[in-house]
Formats: C-alpha cells, structure tokens, sequence
C-alpha cells in the first residue's frame, strides 16, 4: 500500500492558490492514501472570526473538497486532508477523508489550540475509524486526528483500540515536540502513523507564526520511514504492510491490548 | 531539591554485594531524592521460579531493605528501588519508597514484561501517589512505575492525574526505545520522569540478557536533565524544582489536564 505525505506552504486565504500548487506537485504521483496539512485550503493565522465566513467550506459544496474529489477519483486513490470547515453557522478545524468514489467522512478536532479556541468549534464526538479498500490494499483501518490531538495519548490510544492501523494526522505545528513524540504514539499503539506538517510563516498585521515541517511516518516499530525537511515542499510516499499494524504482539507473552489493566487506570 | 539516579549493574543472586556497590557509590553522594533500578537486591534474569525462594524479601524484614534504610536515614533522604519482594507466598517485581523515618511504600508492578509473567504476581492495585517531604523540599507528591509499564501510555497518565510531580522509574531496560519514549511520557503529563536503568549483562546457563544503561531524567518540557552511558555504573545528581510540574498550563488558553475530552476518549 502507498501512503504517504504532502508538505507544503499554504497561502493564507487562498484555497484557489492552494488547490492548484496541490494538484500540481501530485500531478505525477501516484499512491493510495495521502495525507495533507491542517487547513490545508484557508491557511492557519486567522485575526478575526469573520474570515471564517469567507474562507471556509462547506463539506458537499466546498471547491477544495471538490477539487480534492477530483483528484481521488482521477488517481483511484485517498487523500485525507485538513479543512477549514462551515456547517451550518459553525465553524469547526476538520480532517476529511476523499475516497475515490467521492465520499467523504469527517473528523473535528476535539482539542483545539490556543488561539483556534476563538475561531472554532471544537468537535463533539469521539474519533472514529474507517475502513478503506482499493486496487493494491483491502479493508484498511484509518482514523483521523489533527495536530494538536497528538498531545493527548488518549486520542491515539481510542484510534488504534478501535482498530485503526493508519492514524492519519494533518498538523500545522508550530513547535517540533511532535516529531519526536510520534515515536512514542507509534510504537505505544504498535500502528503507523503519518503526520503531515506545513512549512512557512503565517504573517498577518502584527502576528506571526512559523511552522516547522519534518512531516513524519513512523512505523508500529517506531521506524521513521520517512522525514522531511524543514522548510521544502516536498512530497514523500512509501509502501507499508498495513497489516503489521494488526500485530499487538510484542512477544509470545505480551500483547499490548490484552495486558492492559483497565481496572488500576484512573483516567 | 536534589534528585537522582544510580545506575549499576546488580549482580544476580548476591544481595550483599549489591548493598555494598550501592553503599560505596553514594557514599560521598548528596540527595533528597533517589532512583535505583528494577530487581536491584536480586538481578533479573531468573531460571526457575525455586531461586526467588532464596533472592526475595519481605519489605518488614529484608536486608536490602534494612540497608535502604540505613542509608535514607543517615543522609536524610528519600530512595525509590526496584525490589524482588516477597509477602506470603507470592513473589512480586516491586518498587518501594523508603523514607528517612524509615516507612516504606510498595508499588508492585502491573505490566509484567515476558517472563517475568512466570516468576512474578503482577500487583493487583492502581499505582498510588506519595507526599513526601525533607528539609530542602515540602509536600512533593512522587509515583513509582517499574520498566515496562512506561510502555502503556495509562500507568504514566495515572500517576500524573493523582498529583504526581515526579514519577521514579526503576528499570532492567533490554531495549533503549524506553529513553527516548520517555521524553513524550514527561511532556504530555508536565512531570519529571527519572527512569533508573541498569547495565551489563545477566548471563545464566543458557540464556542471557544485555540491559541498555542509558538512565534518564526528564522535566516536564521534554528535557533531558541527564542521560547517562550505555555501560558504566554512575550517578546522576541534579537540581529540580518539582513545583513546575504543578503548573499544567501550557500557554493562556491550554491546560492539558483540563482540555482532556474524558466523554470523547474510548479506552
């Protein structure tokens, strides 16, 4: 199975201008599941809450869902991407998954953070998983959570425990504890784990944030397979076994599902 | 407060001789708080469940306990140590917290690692939380993990969710995924981490076992305070103040205790 990451530079407030530079560097690539950025389509550093209104999407009706479609379809292949979302009179920092036949599921980030806490509405369901099938890999289990949610080892731990093998995880990360951290939310859960991190700065008026790249794959093992840099536009993809990720055996004593003890956690 | 480590290479089967390395190393040594590796009195690497007959001890009775005490008393200190304890009939992977009074608090280890499933009762109750006090520090409150639990996101979160400020570690650590995991389990809960390893080898008939040294303590920013060798017996004595671990702000809009989703987690 082919997986992998895109790593680019969002442009603030044009999904047009981003759309395009995604279809263009995915022009020759082929895969079956790729991962893109947190709000991949609007950009990160809002400074009011009307530019909501402007730049995000309706799910159904949106132009970079819609572009994103296109290209599912076209390549036979997922893409699961970080969207600045509208529904109804809310707004909320979501991750889609396109699949070929053009549907698509959501996921709303649960932890919002910092200043996102002013512009979003955080989700209000437990993650889910979902299964996926196509040419070269059958019946696949991926879950979806948003930059931030890695902090929580409670997001990762409800995604592989509901089964998923492939934990999906468009960021905008504006620190580099992640990185290294998505070693231990790998191995911990024994599933793979692709981040796929923006570059860049966002600067509007007086503010400013820099993203720090190094978008990831990491193994059930704990392997990086891949790494990017800190500052390119770069895509990475790579074949996976996706089904190492169905193994909770450590040894032939230990399965790290099984041996939890539910009953002396306090959570 | 002064915390610490001791690595060292327990010899298997001679308790005398491992209070006596433990003595001498910390004879000249200075602390408020100390860490020892896992099965310090015993070694690790059993062959038949008849040798923890003769290696185990009562923590009422036992010479390497008696030892501790000593020791915590005449420099007014506090020592956490791995332990093959003994209560009844039952043999368990412990951890205690000896204090300078003498009391003495047990942990015993709930994630069995291997084949320790077959010498060891794992501990049927959730890792408690302990305030301790000395002339340099007030009301700390620490918790005890014993090596492989580190391996489940949950025994760390428990702790830290019970107060814990520093968790102390004892560990026999085969892999050296643990050292650098450890900088995630310090980050996600804000307390300090200070994982005891030991080193060498435990060569016994026909099986043998490498430990991978490398002893660490983590603040809750993820950094590393010490990191030791691979392969040499050593201390590490570092300056801390355990009250940043109270703070679980991580800018004015984030609190990683309070933004946990507890409704939307499936663990």
């Amino acid at each position: 199975m082919k997986t992998g990451y895109l790593q680019f530079k969002p442009e603030f407030g044009n999904p047009d201008k981003n759309i395009s530079r995604i279809k263009e560097m995915l022009s020759d690539k082929e895969f079956d599941l790729l991962v893109l950025p947190e709000l991949a389509n609007s950009g990160y550093l809002f400074i009011d809450k009307s530019e909501l209104n402007d730049l995000a999407e309706d799910v159904e009706t949106g132009k970079f869902c819609s572009a994103l479609k296109e290209i599912c379809s076209s390549k036979n292949a997922h893409i699961v991407s970080g969207l600045c979302e509208r529904s109804g009179d809310r707004f909320y920092n979501s991750s889609i998954l396109v699949r070929p036949d053009g549907k698509i599921s959501v996921y709303r980030k649960i932890h919002l953070f910092d200043e996102e806490k002013l512009w979003f509405t955080p989700g209000y369901s437990s993650p889910e998983v979902y299964e996926i099938s196509g040419e070269n890999f059958q019946k696949v289990k991926i879950g979806m959570m948003i930059c931030f949610d890695w902090f929580f080892p409670e997001t990762a731990r409800t995604l592989a425990l509901k089964g998923a093998q492939i934990i999906c995880h468009p960021s905008n990360l504006v620190m580099a504890y992640c990185q290294t951290a998505m070693f231990t939310r790998a191995l911990e859960n024994r599933v793979f784990t692709i981040t796929a991190n923006r570059i860049g700065y966002d600067v509007r008026e007086n503010k400013e944030l820099f993203f720090t790249g190094e978008s990831v794959i990491v193994s059930p093992k704990g392997e990086y397979l891949c790494r990017g840099s800190k500052d390119k536009e770069e895509i990475c993809i790579t074949e996976i076994d996706p089904d190492i990720a169905l193994n909770k055996n450590l040894n032939d004593r230990n399965n790290i599902f099984t041996d939890r003890k539910k009953e002396f956690y306090n959570l």
